[in-house]
C-alpha cells in the first residue's frame, strides 16, 4: 500500500476503493465556506450513474440558497474508535442545483429518501473533480 | 423541544446536551478552508476541563503549518442510516497551537492517544465560540 508523506501507519486509499466506499455508504458531510471559516453538515447522499454525489436538500438551507455551481467538499469516513482505526475519503468537487427536467427525473430514480417529513424538494449534485481516501490503522506507537 | 425554521422532525439540540456529547465523543471532523471551498478531516479529540476541544498533529500537517490562530469549524455526529436518524453538534472557534509549557503540560494529561505510530507533538486547542447542535428524527413524509 502506499503510504502518505513517509508515515507508514497512513495509508493511500485507491480510487477504485475510494469509489466502493461511496457507492457503499449512504451519510457524508459537506463543509461549506461561511466568512473565512467552514462549517459542516452531514447528510444522506447517493451516487448517480454518472458518479455524481447526489443530496436533496430542503428551499430555504443555507445550500439550497447557492444560485451558481461552488466548489465544494465532501467527506465520509467509517471510524472505529475502539480499535484506534478508520479511513475517510474526501470528494472536492462543482456543486450545483439540478434543474433541467430530464436530469432531474433521473436523479428522482436513485435511492435517496429524506429521512423526515418536509419535501428536500432540490437536487444537488456534486461532479467529483478530486477524490482522496487515507485509511490509519493503529501502530506501535514511538512516542 | 425547540425546532429550527418551523421544521417539526428537526430538533435544537440544548447546550447542556452538545457540552456532554463533546465530552462523551472521541472522533469528530475539522472543516479547513482551501482556497475557495473547504476540505474536511477526520480526527481524535479531549474536551479540556476548560471546555477546550483539544486535538494531536504532526509536523508538516496541514493544521500544524498554520501559524496564527484561526476560526475553524468542528463538528461530531452520530448517525443511524438504518433508523433514518442522527444528531449532529458544530463547534466554531478559535483554533492556535499551544506553545505556553504550563498549558502544553495540563493538555498532555488528557486522554488524548494517538492512534498509530509517530508523535503528533503538537496540541491545538479549539475554543468554542459558537455551540449549535441538531437532531433529525424520522418523521412521516409529506411528499
Amino acid at each position: 500500500m502506499p503510504v502518505i508523506e513517509g508515515r507508514s501507519w497512513l495509508e493511500i486509499v485507491s480510487p477504485p476503493e475510494c469509489d466502493r466506499l461511496l457507492r457503499e455508504q449512504r451519510v457524508g458531510r459537506i463543509a461549506l465556506v461561511v466568512g473565512a471559516h467552514a462549517e459542516i453538515f452531514p447528510l444522506n447522499y447517493a451516487v448517480s450513474d454518472r458518479g455524481d454525489v447526489v443530496f436533496r436538500t430542503d428551499p430555504g438551507t443555507k445550500l439550497d440558497m447557492l444560485k451558481d455551481p461552488i466548489t465544494i467538499g465532501f467527506e465520509i469516513d467509517g471510524v472505529d474508535a475502539d480499535n484506534r482505526s478508520g479511513w475517510s475519503v474526501l470528494v472536492v468537487g462543482e456543486a450545483r442545483r439540478v434543474r433541467e427536467p430530464d436530469e432531474l427525473a433521473r436523479l428522482k430514480e436513485l435511492p435517496l429518501e429524506p429521512w423526515a417529513a418536509g419535501e428536500k424538494a432540490n437536487y444537488v449534485r456534486l461532479r467529483p473533480g478530486k477524490v482522496t481516501g487515507r485509511r490509519i490503522h493503529h501502530g506501535t506507537r514511538t512516542s
